[in-house]
């Protein structure tokens, strides 16, 4: 099957020109002009961008929390990815005690199989080393194409909370094995004490998820997981970067030589805490919580600097019904939102109106990702690579709506964004899967990203 | 009793003069000249320095630890103080789980009563909130004349350690009843890590001590513990810090403003971690162990600076037999080191050496002291004081041996250390306790120092 | 002649205790209680504090500028210090071109001799180095008892400017001759350019006197002194510093080892730029100009953990008629206002308010400056001191009009401030020259102050 | 003209994967694989890297310098390059006083239109306002290619140097215009009082090169240069930057979002400031001079974060005899050295023995300069651009030889070098003029590269 893309604007991370695509068995096997048209699938991209696809690094789908699960599950989840030009979504499946890594993963890698719209990776949440047993599954992991981990530092009574020996023993596993430590960063004894705190007072609206994690309970975290990794020279992801403080001391490690990583979301750019004194407050409470204005400055300004690597959407949206069950208890709302199909639409409108450029954009929500995580067929419009590839329209106006969206879940924090210019096409390995508007793709297309380790 | 020191030179935290002092009933009643000498015990300091005794703000006599208890006791702890011109210790007294904290000073003070040769004063250990009833029992020891508790960071399998929300509540309550929080900073976690990583590979000399807890280990526990103070704007004081990273730290947050305060001991000033590969290791071994030479250096810097608030020992020696229980495992070596007779000695020494000012000296290791902990009758020579007063002989030559020590410990880190000037007489409140080279004084001398709280 | 101060509260740079004093032939010789009061002078002190008298040191007397002479003389200007409690001034002699130090410094001193009501000491402008033949005149003038040179990195135009390779060379030479280097540092060239711009444009009002050198142009050049002495390991004594960015450069500096030393003044602590939007605009004109609140927070905060050294006024008042001539044009205004009187009265009445201790405003104001510049006899209560004594009234309620002020010019950019607390007596060598509001002392009581060099 | 440059490894900026490169007309215009090969000039790259041709951004070729004139006129510079694999080169006009800017840049044009071999720019040196003339003729530059401008912060005496108030203004028209400003910074009156200081002393070897504008002379103007952009907020390119502090400035200001480059050469990665004692330190003699192993050390490690933009040659070479000169006095050393032929060899065995990766020398050396200075056609493999294209074979050995060496001087501080890999062919758009260590171009091919400006 052959497809030709022509006439289009070419975006990559770092350069944009006029030219052509040709593919061909899903792979992007030229870039020029004037390509034989005979037998191709041409689709002219006149006035168009031609983007890789999005890599959305941070999604929970079918994820029991709270006492529920995750509204999303594979099918609904890579569906809304799809239709907002993600075209590889990666997972964290969570190891439950006991567990091993691989059979922790093909788990759910079975689900994915059948139900994935787009391709799929996995990181792996470690909660227990198993006295060790899980250190020496590292190596395997990273064979079988999973080669990132992740810690938590907080989730302490949940259960899933790593102590600081451990954690140094997986940065040191994972380094030693070719992979990365994903964290995330908050600290629970402070947020517990919080909690008893507000809770004894009768301090219960969504207002006090965000002071039982402010800024400073976030940078504790940030700090000492960055902390550790500069120690023992390893690689460090950290996921979801909210507070400024944090922030800085990531880009101050980096900038030291540090191979240090950060993600943020763009729930975190759009909105700031102010949003948990609204009435709905609660549909916004997602750990970490949004935080002030000036965390949110110094997201926009390492954006632009460069010093963030990566936009991802902590995808991990609840029904309304079960968004109700904190109403009068911030502590009994499940913690998460909707975001996979908002990621690149939102960024893509950002640098429409000239906050960034389409380049960079394209490398944090694309090439970055791609690089960091080791898909070394994805990330790029070049020859060689997957044609992953979103066509966007940056005249097109959208209003994103819970009516518009393609997801399971039933509201969104996103509701009545008004955003300039919108993706119209999405391609998966040459395999168009949305069509402005309309999802044309089907469960089962999405293929496991099979990862390469880290020299 | 009238007591008059004349044609000495007074130093002072910040001045030196020549000037008489008039005592009577034990407090400074007048500095000047031709004091009217009928019925006074005169004594001449010509060519001396006449300076207020030393606090030091951080002795464990008697102390239970490592499967024996600290070498000297309150009655040998305090003799070898007053022979090294330490006019008032601080020790540490520990709760035990369960109990209270003036229950667990009374029965200290019980001990003191009988035994002290200067004054004393506690520092409470905090080990255990007994569901928070310490938390209410905080005024109490504030009113008792206890405005100090200590936490660990560290000795998390000792059942020692208070985790991150503890230590926040704690830092809280003692703000509220003016109080302040002491804090031995070091993490646990990793120190295992390191151990247990060490004997699984037969590394068990004394230098192993120094790897499994080296700088950066220190390093993570004070920024952490800073990081908490300066978030709930509490007061804190950092004990015996060792390395430069946190260092730096601790003076950054001053700077910014937070009320913090930085202490040191002479070991980390005269050692580094290279005796460690000594055949007597063992006997150096103590914890925070020394560290490098950068670390050395950053701490005489902050003495010049005047950013290191207070010089104190963590004396607390064992004797040799005992040290010897680690010579073929480093984890069996009780920690600790003997201090309380070498540190005004030490540190006036390096004054004569003109490597700080004299001022300095009495300020790091008696003013500041006394005006951080609320010892309000102490610390100065000014009318109202307590005569504790020590006369130094800047032309005495003094090697270190223990032969010439007054402890009942065997053995000495500082044997052979030779010193530029020496104590020749120390007073307590006006009693003379030390007579160059012989203790004069009696038990049962030393009272209970009632300090004030912060305002 | 006898004296003696009873019953008061005497408050050092770093102590605060009851105690009477005893003064005989202008000096402090003892401190005590009871002393005989046979042919005294017996002050009752009940209620009061007994303060050392202040030390301005920064004052422009009789200064040729802008076209005519500061508006106080050397009797005026330290008759007003007198009612100020400052018994020490500090002027500077602004060496002509081709003129000595020491010429420059005794044609000053003449007119001391007659005019002076407090002792008086010089700083030593230099301009011109006269071919090498000023620097080795530094040492006679260290010898004379003049032991710190200014500097100005600005008034290029004026012909007032050092570049920075004769600054270079007067770090060295001081620091060779045991002296100090002042600092003016403001860019000049910038300011020019603003000038340039602003006046092309119309702007004229005093606004844009503050637009022409605002922040960035004074924390350019502090920089610029900073790296200088930094890179010559000299003493620095940065002058009226006003801006966040500089203060945080220069404290960065002190806490990394370096000698430098931090001047401010209380005009930058009390107002921000925004008195040069009001219609008397131009009576605030000074040099550095206030700045924004930003930097006000910073230098109290400074103030409070110790990293400014000094309180000084750049007293250089103008009378009325001469700040109008720039009334349609910022350019025509002469630089400077009134402060000498307000030092002491200022900065002891925020300590009363709590936002200092007594103890921190008389290590500013007195023992400081007396230390850093050499004044062996001066800024402390202790015996052997002189005698400059303040006694000061927390009780007193004061508002500063120009009609209680004992100065020559007709107006004050204080008027209408009230302070809580006002100096009642001041002593000079033990003489009252200010006693509740009236000026009682007499010209020429002033004396020359021989300081000593650094060592 | 048609070529198809196959089966090599193409290496961009961020990407490397093995695809064919159709060229027509000098553009790339088309990158995949099984082009027609009808007509096609087919070159074979199996087992090579094919690479963008590097943009030395910073070159001096007969420049009047120092009494004589630099060793390279454009003919041979341009020879030298092609034969580095540099397909463009940035000259540096200098501005006589009084002349405008597109005067001095078309007398520059006119000598390169018959000699250049290599597409060549201007930036043009500033050197006099002309009363502002010169500022109104940005403008004009821009239009006409020119989009940045030099000043320097040093050279005083010679007349080169723009005071503060000078750079301000160059600063803002630069921004207003869309064009950007270069700084050499050093501080010239520092030198001086250095170099007068060494002569009287008789010091007079080329370690007093070094020894008079050592680190802290280049790092003031450094931070001298930033704190102005950032003021005004305008965009700066700091050439040639060698020393650790002033790298370390302008990491921070760009961190902090301003819009600020980096460049550093060849030279500083290679040696350190010891050469400056060997027998011939004086052909090493360039300005800034080599720095020590600290200020390397920086540079490398900011190479690896990202934190340097660009690397360039400052190539100025003088003959052996004008070095000798200085043999007795370095003030009579021409300053400068040969490096335009070794730039992308020196890079790129770096590369080849992992301290980077192609990637990133790529961008450091044609990416990077082609983005920042506006070569909107250069700088990149893709399609629609020039075909400035390397072939670079990673297994040849090199060792550089003055006899290897396409350029006119008769010495080189590279000499015996050893170099891991070269290349082996280069094409100016599709045109060959390198060919396996042979110069097969010709003079007048290079053309003038128009620019575009800022947005």
């Amino acid at each position: 099957m052959k497809l030709i893309i022509k006439n289009g604007t070419i975006v990559t991370q770092s350069e944009s020109y006029k030219a052509d695509i040709l593919v061909e068995d899903g792979k992007i096997c030229a870039i020029g002009t004037a390509f034989n048209e005979d037998g191709a699938n041409v689709v002219d991209a006149s006035g168009k961008l031609v983007l890789p696809g999005a890599i959305d690094a941070h999604t929970h789908l079918a994820m029991p929390f709270g006492g529920t699960v995750s509204a999303d599950n594979y099918l609904a989840g890579t569906r809304a990815a799809a239709c907002g030009g993600v075209t590889t979504v990666f997972d964290y499946p969570m190891q439950r005690k006991g567990s091993g890594i691989i059979e922790t993963i093909e788990a759910r890698k079975e689900m994915c199989d059948e139900e994935a719209c787009v391709d799929y990776a996995f990181h792996c949440c470690i909660t227990d080393l198993n006295d060790g047993a899980i250190l020496d599954e590292f190596k395997d992991a990273v064979d079988y194409g999973v080669t990132s981990f992740k810690c938590f530092l907080v989730y302490k009574k949940e259960g899933m909370m790593v102590d600081d020996g451990t954690l140094v023993k997986i940065l040191l596993k994972a380094k030693e094995t070719g992979a990365i430590t994903n964290i995330h960063a908050e600290n629970p004894d402070v947020i517990d004490l919080n909690i008893e705190k507000f809770l004894k007072e009768g301090k219960t609206s969504a207002w006090y998820h965000y002071l039982s994690r402010p800024e400073f309970v976030e940078a504790e975290a940030d700090k000492r997981a960055i902390h550790w990794a500069k120690s023992v020279d390893a690689p460090l992801y950290l996921v979801h970067m909210a507070d400024k403080e944090g922030l800085e001391a990531a880009i101050a490690a980096k900038m030291d030589g540090n191979d240090i990583y950060i993600e943020t979301c763009p729930q975190y750019l759009e909105f700031t805490c102010d949003v948990y004194k609204r009435e709905d407050g609660r549909n916004f409470v997602c750990s970490p919580p949004m935080k002030g204005q000036e965390s949110q400055d110094a997201l926009w300004k390492a954006l632009k600097t460069g010093a963030i690597d990566t936009v991802a959407t902590d995808h991990c949206p609840f029904q309304s019904y079960e968004k109700d069950w904190g109403k009068d208890d911030f502590t009994k709302i499940p913690n998460g939102c909707a975001g996979v199909e908002n990621l690149y639409p939102y960024m893509l409108s950002a640098a429409n109106e000239g906050k960034l450029s389409f380049n960079r954009v394209v490398e944090l929500c694309s090439f970055n990702p791609a690089k960091i995580f080791g898909c070394t067929e994805k990330g790029s419009i070049a020859v060689g690579k997957d044609a992953d590839i979103v066509i966007y329209d940056t005249e097109k106006e959208f209003t994103i709506l819970i009516d518009n969206m393609h997801s399971d879940y039933d509201h969104t924090i996103w509701e009545g964004k008004k955003l300039h210019g919108y993706p119209v096409m999405t391609y998966v390995r040459g395999n168009l899967v949305y069509d402005n508007g309309e999802f044309v793709g089907k469960p089962g297309l999405g293929e496991f990203v099979k990862r390469e380790g880290r020299k």
